[in-house]
């Protein structure tokens, strides 16, 4: 697939299909991730693919549990108080009202930086990109905060890395195509900040 | 080009002609990185595109300097302690020795955080690939630090946003070719951090 079309159609997958993702689509979706480029080439990034279904369901309470605190912090009580306009939001209750529909993914892909703060979406957007490529539906999520030590001590991650990035993958049951962003005038600008730029106005 | 292709040729090129990037390249490049995803859709990023050679040169300058002050925090005097076998120090010489070379690149394009700490990776990660799918070069630069507040008066970019990272674009002198990569059972597992995966050895 063209780099263009996997740029511009690719989107968050939350609703997977269970059927497994194979070893080999696997290790290019892991190839791709691992030459993602890294300030000083220092690759301050480690993965690791859960296929374990019992860790899995696991992981996937942990996520829920997660999740709502992190929104119960900014002020939302549960789901009926996500804003009906707030799409990304409405679009994560998929898997954030729904432990089974997370642990359904196939392979949960921890994205793990060596450190906190460490850069590792360049790593995130290229394992999405390839996965995009062959098809497979990607989005990322966090199971960071309220679990981090339960999701150390489970999956045997060292202290001081930083393992709250977690990509669900697996065979979209829905379609790719282009997401809702901004217009290139309202983001991109030329020799001055807020200066108009050649480009037309999309 | 394939994805896969651009993921896997993808490289640091600072070698770069002084020719011109046309707007219609310029325009995909801008296109592609303002489609990466980002956490709630929010898009915390601006592009701004410098071609005027006049802010450019005033910005190379600003690069060597801010790049030599964050050395010399690390304890490196000058070009002449940076080790033989750092590679990617090596390579950065080319920039942080002389800036005219930072200047000759026909295009400054600096990716704009909202606020520090926005995620921008994904999109210079996307607008990086859209060039190297056009054998476009591109490389992360950061001119921060001690310069951080003249670059924001000399470009207009308000305050509270976050401007240090700045990719230099052009036509390449050199090639594209794999980037060193540490080897994948080094980075990655499965099911328990330090677990090998079905993955061949590199």
């Amino acid at each position: 697939m063209p780099v263009g079309e996997a740029i511009f159609t690719q989107r968050a997958i939350r609703r997977l299909k269970p059927d497994p993702i194979d070893d080999a689509d696997l290790e290019i979706l892991l190839a791709a991730a691992a030459r993602a480029p890294s300030g000083g080439n220092r690759q301050p990034w480690r993965f690791l693919v859960v296929r374990d279904q019992k860790l899995k369901d696991q992981l996937a309470e942990w996520y829920v549990d997660a999740y709502w605190a992190r929104r119960r912090e900014r002020g939302f009580s549960g789901p009926e108080a996500i804003p009906k306009d707030d799409s990304s939001g409405q679009a994560a209750l998929h898997f954030s009202t729904n432990p089974e529909n997370y642990a359904r993914a196939p392979v949960l892909l921890f994205v793990i930086a060596e450190y906190k703060g460490a850069d590792i979406a360049a790593a995130c957007q290229n394992l999405m990109l390839a996965a995009r490529a062959l098809g497979i539906g990607s989005t990322i999520t966090s199971i960071g905060g309220i679990h981090e030590a339960d999701v150390h001590r489970l999956l045997g991650i060292p202290d001081g890395m930083d393992a709250s990035c977690c990509i669900p993958i697996g065979w979209p049951e829905g379609k790719f195509g282009p997401a809702q962003r901004k217009p290139l005038r309202e983001v991109a600008f030329l020799d001055h900040f807020g200066a108009a730029g050649p480009w037309s106005s999309d």
